[in-house]
């Protein structure tokens, strides 16, 4: 039975993990027999209303991510590469702004230093590795030194950035994913594509940790 | 195209909506080629922290459903039956305590205005009604006196309760569902069984939304 650690960043998709894409992963991962355990940051991070778009205090990632895994989650401190077959990274702008800063600075943003040490540790485990939605950006900022490929759907202008990471960029449709099998990253766009109906994503959230379990 | 109203309490399983249950509705939805649109009561609610269980202040009912539906969402007010062919509630604790008080007064609990008026308008406009997890109680104590069957999985000390409101109570499986053909209602208990795993509330959540669509 395949071991998954999934890394949320808050809940919901204006300053968190999108719902859709953290519960697809859940789905998939729950119907393909595979276990997984969720993790966030233990930091604090600005809150914005989702009704009104405007920003208000701040709150806990690790507590806010806990309303999507029904409270059973752990600091992302306690996350070792050697417990687990894979990594998982749903999107939402939390994916950017939370982890990284990649929504503000591009392709030269600064990453949560534990969610960099977690990236880095799956990788040179040969441990695979999926991105879904805005999360690819991230994972290029820490692998494009490898040049690694991933998707972000087909926004032009982030896919430009993406690639001054040294990573390289491929189009694809909302219920499709990328897999670059060199480097056991498997990337898909869910929400990038901001009309996308919730079964799209589901299909392709779906489809990319289908891969992604296969891999491990 | 069938048009689904979907009713949310919050974002979170232990203060408003569950999440896994809500998501898996608007997949199911989306899936069948069915429309919807979200509406959330614009009330405060009490808050609860999702990894201490510590109730803290109050929060926007409407502006945290909002973080689900990715803000497209209208106050329960709008809500009208009669440009909708079906109406669906999820379930978690906000079912049970900001829709009405059922999880403090079981059958004697107080149903929201707006939340009793829309259910009575689906009901004698004889559409088809859902309900998830515990939301079946809801429907119970509003239209129990019709003597509708409802399920919520197999909790005797629930069941007995709801019973008190003239509904009858049928026992059923996380990945199945109870249809109650001559009022037009169905339910399913997805997380009343607390170990559920999310594919099971999917499993169960879909196939219930498939004879809401059906039936409307």
């Amino acid at each position: 039975m395949k071991k998954v650690a999934v890394v949320l960043s808050g809940c919901g998709f204006q300053d968190g993990s999108e719902i859709t894409e953290a519960v697809s992963t859940l789905i998939a991962l729950s119907d393909l027999g595979a276990t997984y355990q969720v993790f966030a940051p233990d930091i604090q991070a600005p809150s914005t209303n989702h009704l009104t778009h405007q920003k208000s205090g701040t709150h806990s990632v690790l507590a806010e991510s806990a309303r999507i895994s029904r409270g059973k989650i752990s600091s992302l401190k306690e996350l070792k590469a050697s417990t687990f077959d894979a990594l998982a990274f749903p999107g939402g702008f939390g994916a950017a702004t939370v982890l990284c800063d990649f929504a503000g600075r591009g392709s030269q943003c600064q990453v949560n230093p534990e969610v960099e040490r977690v990236i880095e540790e799956f990788f040179k485990a040969e441990k695979p590795i999926a991105a879904i939605c805005i999360a690819p950006a991230l994972i290029a900022r820490v692998l494009g030194k490898h040049g690694v490929t991933v998707t972000i759907g087909s926004d032009k202008e982030t896919a430009a950035e993406i690639e001054k990471t040294g990573a390289h960029h491929e189009q694809c449709a909302v219920d499709d994913y990328v897999t670059d099998r060199e480097h056991r990253i498997i990337t898909t766009p869910a929400y990038m594509y901001d009309d996308a109906k919730p079964n799209q994503v589901f299909a392709g959230v779906s489809a990319a940790i289908k891969e992604l379990v296969e891999m491990a």
